[in-house]
């Protein structure tokens, strides 16, 4: 945690940092998501490369849950992300996994594939919000 | 440029994109160049996993500039970028030219090639900062 917490200068940076991440992770998810949901013209390149780009980002959030950044800047994570790390990080792992499946589905090239994929990633985006982020 | 602003739900979610994407960069590039500079002591494994972060980061940020985003939200984006196009492009380009020897350097393992790399790599950084971001 003390070289972890040493890659910020100081905790908001660490929450900017996730947030940033997060941001960026679904604003491509959401494009993959239209297309899964039949909200917007199936696009196999688009749907490739945005989902691409989201199992990318589904890395790195992470770094930026540091100790001493609990409640640092706006966050709206909840404390049980320190103090259920366990959990929380099976929680990150199985949406990782999720995100690489969609980025593998995605790279089929057909819109049934995407929609059998889509499904099951953003349920570890909500599991994780229910129990890791304050509304 | 229609099909670009139809990623986003609205301006400032182009902007908020870049943003992003540029913090992300620069936190990582951040503690490279603290190696490079002396000011943090070296370690070859971040030192490669920061700059390949970098290098990654450094191909997102252009999609949010987009058409209609040029004074949304906490832009510090000058006109240029939209008015001089060819001469912001061959600046991102040039960015990410260098980030890619970044990153390849890093993976070198000593601290003398990343010396070499980071000098023209934080001058892209900065030519961009002086002509197209305002203070």
């Amino acid at each position: 945690a003390t070289s972890a917490m040493a890659q910020f200068a100081k905790p908001e940076d660490a929450v900017k940092y996730r947030q940033s991440a997060f941001f960026i992770m679904a604003q491509n998810f959401g494009r993959v998501g239209a297309m899964a949901q039949g909200k917007a013209p199936f696009d196999a390149k688009v749907a490739a490369d945005s989902a691409a780009v989201a199992e990318y980002m589904s890395k790195l959030p992470w770094a930026g849950f540091v100790a001493g950044s609990e409640t640092a800047g706006s966050t709206k994570a909840k404390a049980e992300i320190w103090t259920d790390g366990g959990k929380f990080k099976d929680a990150a792992d199985k949406m990782q996994a999720e995100m690489t499946k969609l980025a593998a589905a995605a790279k089929v090239g057909n819109v049934e594939a995407l929609k059998t994929a889509f499904g099951p990633a953003a349920s570890t985006c909500k599991g994780c919000h229910d129990n890791f982020r304050k509304d």
